[in-house]
């Protein structure tokens, strides 16, 4: 038995981060592709709270919410360390990695949306969230969000920035703005050329396409 | 100038967790009472992303989200801990930390809706809530959520379940039934019989006449 595995979907921004964490520390761990219509088993009760993926298996013991996962993988193995050392930067980093999840909100409700007259509304919650990030978190133009390299932050962000261009490109609207948010960008460049970031990427055209699929399904349905 | 300073509102819940934190370590602050109509300049400066209590400034410098704060104090100050020593454990903490704020988005929606048809939808939402903490986490009936001594858990749930039962006395229904969250009662009766807690829980009739003024004057409003 693998002494980590990991239960997740490839699309999954939040699959992401615990999958990346897991390739900047160099862990091994299995791989269990769960199918989001028919979830395994163990996943069901080793996450019998939300039956969410992802959830990482640690000795047999189950942990789930990305970033909770991605804190204690930083805490048994705290090399190349993804967590501020100082405990006011860390709590701040704790702040902000919340934050990521209202801007996850705020871009969900955009790809959930159809395609009429309340898009623009969307899209404008998703840059009221995207300009607090790009002027009170990024405002200093650090290379990442904790300066020369990266930390939970920045994979917080970094999936979360990667499905909004994947929500982008179902949609066919341009919610990044580059002159909107020049920090974002600069910082998002930075990270995704991060050797084990652009290593461990699913396509971009593989999940607009899964996505895409199951976004029509889903509005068909309703 | 003060060290630590605790900006906040008497009635909060989340002013409660900080609150009891500082007390449970015995730390002095200055205590800020914000109003929630004219917030203060230093609060909208300390925290320009969500505008909200409670904030904790120490040595001027400020933290926002009421369980980061208590994590925070708790690393900068350990002892009487209130975070696990295990790393698994402390990651669960972490897990039902977050599951609080579920309980208490769904206990917020029954003091913000009005008195209707969706008031039964809205308590059944809580009761689902508390099945899960009452089956799932408190299954093993131990005397506080983190063994024999209060934890983070237990303040982040404490102070949920006292607006709970705000909630109840505003309402005039009973949500906490006695014989649905028997583990439930019997904790919730265990943590306000903690010296520190008792002597520095607000009184229940004047958060429940204040909060039930201002519901009413809201939904005037609408």
């Amino acid at each position: 038995m693998a002494e980590v595995k990991l239960h997740g979907f490839w699309y999954s921004p939040f699959t992401f981060r615990v999958m990346w964490t897991l390739k900047l520390k160099d862990i091994p761990y299995q791989n269990i592709e769960e199918d989001r219509y028919n979830k395994s088993l163990e996943l069901l009760q080793y996450n019998p709270v939300y039956k969410k993926t992802p959830v990482l298996v640690h000795n047999g013991k189950p942990l789930c919410e990305s970033m909770l996962i991605v804190e204690y993988i930083d805490e048994i193995w705290p090399h190349n360390s993804l967590l501020p050392a100082d405990p006011y930067e860390r709590a701040l980093a704790r702040f902000w990695v919340k934050y990521a999840d209202d801007v996850f909100s705020a871009g969900a409700a955009c790809y959930l949306g159809n395609n009429g007259e309340e898009r623009e509304k969307d899209i404008e919650k998703v840059w009221e969230h995207l300009m607090v990030v790009e002027n009170q978190c990024l405002g200093d133009q650090k290379k990442f969000f904790g300066g020369d390299t990266i930390n939970m932050v920045d994979l917080a962000f970094g999936s979360i920035v990667k499905f909004l261009l994947v929500v982008e490109d179902i949609l066919e609207v341009k919610v990044l703005k580059d002159e909107k948010f020049p920090h974002l960008h600069s910082w998002y460049n930075n990270f995704k050329e991060v050797p084990v970031i652009k290593e461990n990427l699913p396509e971009h055209e593989k999940i607009v396409a899964f996505l895409k699929f199951h976004r029509e399904k889903r509005l068909a349905s309703c």
